[in-house]
């Protein structure tokens, strides 16, 4: 099963050997079919300029010479030119330690990282290697976040093994909590990515997914992780395959590493390349859904709002080819039908397809009537213009005299005859989000007491999300409304730090509320809902949002759901919700989260408002130890239009 | 010790009986010298309205009706138009309930208290008076924070009883993590506020304390917590008085709460509030540093670069006045003088004040040499050529020939000879942060190698800070700077959540540095500092920013120091100094905090960075559960030129 259409992945070398020159460097690399390498800037003897024994007043008089800028030497220099810079990734000294105790050590460790780091980016090399934080790490971090504010072009990729060899077992999550406090303390910069180096034993997936939801630029294969086949060839265990395939689909660049295992010396140091390509070569066709989001990925997409703005011709055209979404539809109708009305009655049954688009549902429905071998009569109402020149169309050309077309909002229409089914399809990603209670509220007059309403419910769910991706995303627009905005999203890097939980769900037809003269109701207080719900964290992570989805009873045993547990196969016209926080809140393991949820009205417009609450449980008290506030008071910075 | 020029309190009443006539009770009030009432804004029999028993269908219409805004009904209203609105703060009904579980009573809630504020509003009262939260209460919350988004003129007095009387001794802190919640979740407004209520019994005073820290305006003194004196007459406990005091200090309004225990009726009513202003009569005189800091309690100062910036004659003239640190200063010339020379010799010490302002050191220095019977040679180094002119008049009219004066920056003086003994106040609120370190180390050339450094050494010291007043000024600027700015502050508004901790010192003369030709250091780095220091956090609080001090020896035992356990007394030169935090942050009881600080330079500038990082040991592990950023990178917001 190979796949000759996936984008060739780059993997690049890192040698063990610190001291080696460029161009011979290179040379090997390409003939071993690698498409970059890691290089060191300076000499491993450049550490000298660390000065940590000085003594006499002479030696302390070049330190002072050397910290005022003194200019490389050329043979202090490993990268000493910019002739093979599309081929290089530059690598700081491992040998800088900037939270040594020695002010001294600390002082110069600090001038050699902006030294190199100036000249690589004097050279235009786009990606600096950084060594691996230690235990103590904060001057460091602040080191590192001074320059970050100054790069333009740069990325920093630092090195961050995926467990800690000293201690593998006890404490696999020790690494991501020194990376998470890392980039807290450079305020999450966005040039700030990880090279994440595979270790000979894995941690438990729970430890591995956290990774997806982190800016993983480059992943490290160090040569002694390889096994070996029948062959003689390096390849992976079943457990590493896995994971670098799952690593695969955020496209990082991968480097193997000459860790100077030399296991597979006979058949050459390329094998490791090859196997990398072999491996993203023969990487499962991407499934419907995937194919359809290939491209929105992390993409943060402003919810439909199809009441107020009137849907473009391609949107329709897109939603109109999902494969399962119709077909679940005239199933929910099929079952209607026969539940309807008896086989060897003549009766007419009447269907209104309300927000009828460009007519697929009145479609689906003729074919369901054929199928079940019932008389139908349908309407269609569409307000949008537009859509509703393709309805004349269909009408004319395909439909005919069985349907009537009505141009109007469906809240509004004085139907001639009452329904026995309103077909709609108004659901958006958080169920009641593109105001489906609100139009079917007001179509309700026209339905039957005893008639039946396609959808019948929808319930929506929320889980806590951890994305570092998504959260920049959101920052990058630097303002409050964006942060309390919901945006449709196709998730990749994320993790769920909980399983989604139901908050409220819709029922049609809803018989609790009050009408006015026009058959309307009085006012739209009872679609408003309010929902704590409690998750348990078992691992730590940051939360920088909530994700939503939702479920939807078509008719009895007829369901559609976005709910990953359940997901519809193959239907993609919804992505996930996603509700971002204006500050992430860290969450330490085994806490308790409590996500409280709005749906709110005026008698304008619907909103939602959220906020969180973290705590711990110590000895018999409840710490509380983080809160967001309440976003999106009033629907000050997103609503839905009535 | 009666206190006149302390401005009248203002005392209010609050009635328990809810349903009372507006004139009457105005009048009543007033009778009994009240300056005000809090009075319910509608009749208790308002609560029809929540309609929680709604059966027949004639009914729900009626409560649909109202809930689409029916004006209220006159009868309805106890405050019925705006005739005696200076005199009143509207209360909103206790019977509100919007926390219910009954989606009904929530929504017809919110609704009473939508119309009650907008009433209120309306009228024009300038204050309001709302529920104490119950145990659930974000939908209330949520409530308020929208009225609190829409409102203009009107505050919120929140009722926070200082402990739940129903659980009196075990739960002391429950009310402030309670109220400390719910102004999280309404994003910290300003116009939210505290009307504390005293009870019988008062909680330990590191309870206490943190009150200080909050937006009161209101202290509510129910009569039951007053004792009977002698003459009958109601009086405070003595811990319930000094509490009282403190409150004072503050300016917020009282509120006598007859709570119906009828105690003291033979003197009447009048006697609670006449004990009240009685108690604010007899307030202490404010000693030298309040009256000199009356004004500033509170107000974010931007501490002064007397290096870039030449300083006013009005800034000199107020340190000038201060009593106690120039008296220091001329101990330290004494003591420095008797040790240099003995008294017989017929030596000349030589004295150099750099940075001589207006010269109160060059008059001290004579003085002092004069007590010490010992012959000086005095020369005045100062850059500010508006100072110099003042210089030159004390030369011509008081000192004469013993003083020479130059003009020039002290860091390029070339002296005709060396001093024995260097005097400088460039001391900032934390120590080194008006660049005394750089400019002594400039001026160290012309002092004789065993000559004497006045001050010979200052060390900073820092502790965590708690208070929702200054975060609330960082922020009003809404930009990022002001965040990573260090302001000088008459704290007042503030609580310690642990004593402070010492992070770094310099010592004068320094010979750490190598110089050049010039006999300058040849760069700053041994200037720069890196400091971590943990403290323990006993009780919960909201972190907001650091508190900076400095004690300094000026010479031998002559110390001078504004760190509060040692301050200097009477000294009013400095006030401490602030550096805020982005992001507040809730730290739980018994966490561990630890503050990181720099003092970092460039060959341009001087500039502080600054994060903390907080964490819980839970069993055997220690969680880190709230981190800011590394505050003030590189010095892009704030820093002091060289």
């Amino acid at each position: 099963m190979s796949n000759n259409n996936v984008p060739r992945v780059a993997v690049g070398v890192l040698y063990s050997q610190e001291d080696r020159d460029t161009a011979l460097s290179v040379t090997s690399a390409k003939e071993t079919g690698h498409d970059f390498i890691i290089l060191p800037i300076t000499h491993s003897d450049y550490k000298r300029f660390l000065f940590d024994k000085v003594e006499d007043n002479k030696e302390k008089r070049l330190m002072e010479e050397w910290r005022n800028g003194k200019p490389f030497l050329k043979n202090d220099l490993i990268i000493q030119n910019n002739e093979h810079v599309d081929y290089l990734v530059g690598k700081i000294s491992d040998w800088i330690d900037l939270d040594s105790s020695n002010h001294q050590v600390r002082t110069n460790s600090e001038i050699a990282l902006n030294q190199q780091f100036s000249w690589a980016a004097h050279l235009g090399l786009t990606a600096i290697f950084v060594p691996t934080p230690t235990n103590s790490f904060l001057n460091y971090a602040r080191s590192l976040n001074k320059i970050l504010g100054n790069s333009t072009y740069t990325h920093i990729w630092m090195r961050i093994p995926i467990i800690n060899e000293d201690t593998p077992y006890s404490n696999d999550i020790e690494m991501w909590e020194k990376w998470n406090k890392f980039r807290t303390f450079c305020e999450n910069h966005h040039k700030l990515s990880i090279a994440l180096e595979l270790s000979v034993n894995l941690p438990d997936d729970v430890y591995l997914e956290r990774w997806f939801a982190e800016p993983i630029k480059a992943v490290i294969l160090p040569t002694k992780i390889f096994l070996t086949n029948v062959k003689g060839y390096p390849v992976l265990s079943k457990k590493h395959q896995g994971f670098v395939k799952k690593l695969m689909k955020y496209k990082p660049s991968f480097v193997v590493f000459d860790d100077m295992t030399s296991k597979h010396q006979d058949v050459g140091f390329a094998a490791y390349q090859e196997y990398v390509r072999h491996i993203n070569r023969t990487m499962p066709e991407p499934n419907q859904i995937e194919q359809f989001g290939n491209g929105y990925q992390d993409f943060l997409q402003s919810p439909l709002q199809p009441l107020m703005d009137n849907l473009e011709s391609s949107t329709y055209e897109i939603f109109e080819k999902d494969p399962v979404k119709y077909a679940l539809y005239e199933k929910a109708v099929y079952y209607a039908l026969l539940d309807r009305v008896a086989l060897e009655s003549n009766e007419i049954t009447v269907i209104m397809v309300v927000g009828a688009g460009r007519g697929p549902l009145v479609t689906r429905s003729i074919k369901a009537a054929e199928k079940a071998n019932r008389k139908v009569r349908i309407y269609a109402v569409e307000k949008n213009p537009n859509a509703f020149v393709i309805l004349q169309n269909m009408k004319s050309e395909v439909w005919g005299d069985k349907v009537t077309i009505v141009f109007g909002d469906m809240r509004k229409w004085k139907a001639p005859e009452k329904a026995d089914i309103l077909v709609s399809e108004l659901l958006g990603s958080f169920g009641d989000n593109e105001l489906s209670p609100e139009c079917l509220d007001g179509a309700q007059k026209y339905l039957k007491p005893d008639g039946i309403s396609i959808p019948s419910s929808y319930r929506t769910f929320i889980s806590p999300l951890s994305s570092s991706k998504l959260y920049n995303e959101v920052s990058a627009y630097k303002d409050l409304v964006h942060f309390e905005t919901p945006y449709v999203v196709m998730f990749q890097s994320v993790t769920e730090l909980a399983k989604p939980q139901e908050i409220w769900q819709f029922e049609h037809p809803n018989g609790s509320f009050v009408i006015d003269e026009e058959e309307n109701p009085v006012n739209n207080y009872h679609n408003t809902r309010y929902s704590k719900v409690t998750f348990n964290i078992t691992n730590s992570g940051i939360l920088h949002g909530i994700a939503g989805y939702f479920e939807s009873v078509l008719y009895k045993d007829v369901t559609m759901s976005i709910l990953p547990a359940t997901h519809s196969e193959g239907m993609f016209s919804w992505f996930p919700i996603f509700f971002p926080l204006k500050v992430p809140i860290y969450i330490t393991s085994n806490s308790t989260l409590n996500i409280y949820f709005w749906r709110l009205t005026s008698s304008k417009k619907v909103w939602y408002e959220w906020c969180v609450d973290a705590s711990l449980t110590v000895g018999s008290e409840t710490k509380s130890y983080g809160s967001s506030n309440i976003q999106n008071v009033g629907g000050r910075s997103s609503w839905i239009g009535l």
